[in-house]
């Protein structure tokens, strides 16, 4: 068994953003040398690891040399280069997730086909390899308004991803591969963590919820546990688990689904990383996602994955109308409330809808942690000086 | 208001240790830019800090200079040179807690001779100014065994203090100013945890119990909260609040009490920062101690003290028998139990005794905390390689 603790053990992570610096605190905690690689200095990742280097992620040779620095490597991005994990792998290197894993997540038709061919429940899809050929195959009806369209690469923050009702839309969409889905109605959106070491120990989180605005159709509120019937949340969690066997991976996977108004779950999307689903967990959760990471990875015995109390979580993004340095307005209003902890990645610029933080709001009544949440969103915004 | 999140406003740190680390992590999650000065290039906090600057604390120069580059300045540590932080307040400085708190509480003697003036329950004490006198106070009745014997200064983790039974032990004492106190026989030690900041908010955490091995006199578990009557609970806590009053500190004061047979609550000593027996709250509080310090100094609201569950701290010290690079053994099988969360400070060599970490265990039922939290101390050992 490595000794991972105070030790010369290396653990080497892809990618210098939020989830990184989040991941960086467990590394800490557990006093575990990390190196970092991430294009930008200005990454919030730069300090809290043993080392930092700048680099191209998808860059081949750059990921290669980085990562046989490293005992252990792991990423925080999906964007990374998938041949320098393989050739790591194939030099002997511990790369988890696997390339393997990602390769079947990366591109979101690999990913649609595996869910086909693992008999998982997800809305049905077409897959074009240009713009021309989507468009023709919606003229021939392969696929019907309104629509789901995924770029099948890159996609992140909701870029990449466009709800298609017109024929119009369609025809301003970018050019790009791209993968077209049934546009499911839904009662709830809903998320579960599952955590999976080499040794095959698997737990799963309980399942949130993401709250809608119901204007807007933007997540406001991560809430855990789900407002959910106690038999849809057992289904929800039987379909992650399930999900997480297909993919024998080893890390997290956040699995989203769409509960449908028949109390059917489809699954939308997955992540194999610690996921903005499960930021309640460092407050809210026994063993916090980034901690239950590390130790899948590591393979160490998994933590508990139940909740101390209730959890709400808000995302901060940036304002709409300010771009430049960023100032969190109000932010000792929202202190003043119970349960309430901001957390803030470290990005000096604000742009409008850029993650800036997120802030967590605990409480033993989930109704009252919900009910401050609403003040919490209310109050903070994040603009420019 | 300060913008102290993403800015440039940067916080000074006296003393780069665990306590110093385990701040890191919140100032990072506030992304607060910091500055730590400590005399060792090993020290924990060399990470996680914006800049580190290795240097002695209690040189006047060195103190002076890294204190003028901050915009507020606190501590990890008491041990630290006075008149630097007085002139650094003289040239307008913020320093929190203040050089005049940290005076009234440095020297045990001055300490005692405080809680004497404000007439808060401690135990009857001499104050001598070296060994000679001591023994002739001693010989003179005007204290008598068993005692409890303190070195007014520099006293640390256990270092400078002795409980005396004979006058053998009395004459191999070291050679130092120091105080004689009335051994209190005591039921239970307790503490309390008092948040204050510049605007005099005070919040007070629960009272937490100091469980001691029944044969080697040793404090083995913090349990929070304390297994004791509400009256009693309620007494410490309000003896708690005195002290913080009188002191007027900013920052959080941490209050170690005496329970005697006849529930009495004597105040046995204070520390003016995150304490040991606050480190439950990481795990276990709405707002744990090292968030609810940064919050305190920086004029920030106060954050909700109460648990979300039940917790108890185990020390994990250096076994007696073993110098040299550190291992922990068995924390792989501590892993498996529930609610298990092991802090790794980051000391690369082991010594007898050393406070190298601690482990939490938290559990919605307290009695099964504790249960664990046996089971923790009866499997990990700190050994050398």
């Amino acid at each position: 068994m490595t000794n991972y603790f105070s030790s010369n053990f290396t653990l080497g992570i892809l990618g210098g953003g939020q989830l990184g610096k989040m991941l960086l605190y467990e590394t800490r905690k557990y006093d575990i040398r990390t190196l970092v690689l991430d294009p930008s200095a200005e990454a919030p990742c730069r300090i809290s690891c043993d080392e930092f280097v700048q680099g191209d992620l998808m860059n081949f040779e750059t990921v290669v040399n980085f990562g046989r620095k490293a005992d252990v490597l792991t990423f925080e991005i999906e964007g990374v280069n998938i041949e320098a994990l393989e050739q790591l792998e194939q030099e002997g290197k511990k790369v988890f997730p696997s390339s393997k894993t990602l390769r079947h997540i990366q591109n979101k038709g690999v990913q649609k086909d595996f869910y086909q061919s693992h008999d998982i429940p997800t809305a049905a899809y077409q897959k074009y390899p240009s713009k021309k050929a989507f468009l023709e195959g919606l003229q021939k009806g392969e696929i019907s308004l309104p629509l789901v369209w995924k770029s099948t690469q890159g996609g992140y923050d909701g870029k990449g991803v466009s709800v298609v009702r017109t024929t119009e839309t369609a025809e301003n969409l970018p050019e790009t591969p791209c993968i077209a889905e049934t546009l499911i109605p839904f009662k709830n959106e809903l998320a579960v963590i599952v955590a999976r070491n080499p040794s095959g120990e698997v737990k799963t989180y309980p399942v949130v919820e993401m709250e809608f605005h119901p204007e807007a159709n933007q997540v406001e509120y991560v809430i855990c546990p789900a407002r959910i019937e106690n038999s849809v949340a057992e289904k929800a969690r039987k379909v992650a688990e399930k999900v997480s066997e297909a993919y024998e991976h080893v890390g997290l996977l956040a699995v989203e689904m769409f509960q449908t108004h028949e109390d059917e779950i489809l699954v939308n999307e997955v992540a194999p990383r610690p996921h903005n689903s499960g930021h309640y967990s460092i407050e809210g959760a026994y063993t916090n996602q980034f901690e239950q990471h590390l130790r899948a990875i590591l393979d160490l015995p998994l933590g508990a994955t139940e909740s101390k109390v209730g959890g709400v979580m808000v995302n901060l993004v940036g304002e709409e109308g300010f771009t430049g340095e960023v100032v969190y307005e109000n932010i000792t209003a929202i202190l003043q409330l119970k349960g309430v902890t901001p957390h803030i990645y470290g990005k000096k610029i604000t742009r409008p809808f850029r993650k800036m933080g997120h802030v967590t709001i605990v409480n033993a009544n989930l109704a009252e942690a919900r009910k401050i949440a609403e003040e919490v969103k209310k109050t903070i915004r994040v603009i420019s000086k």
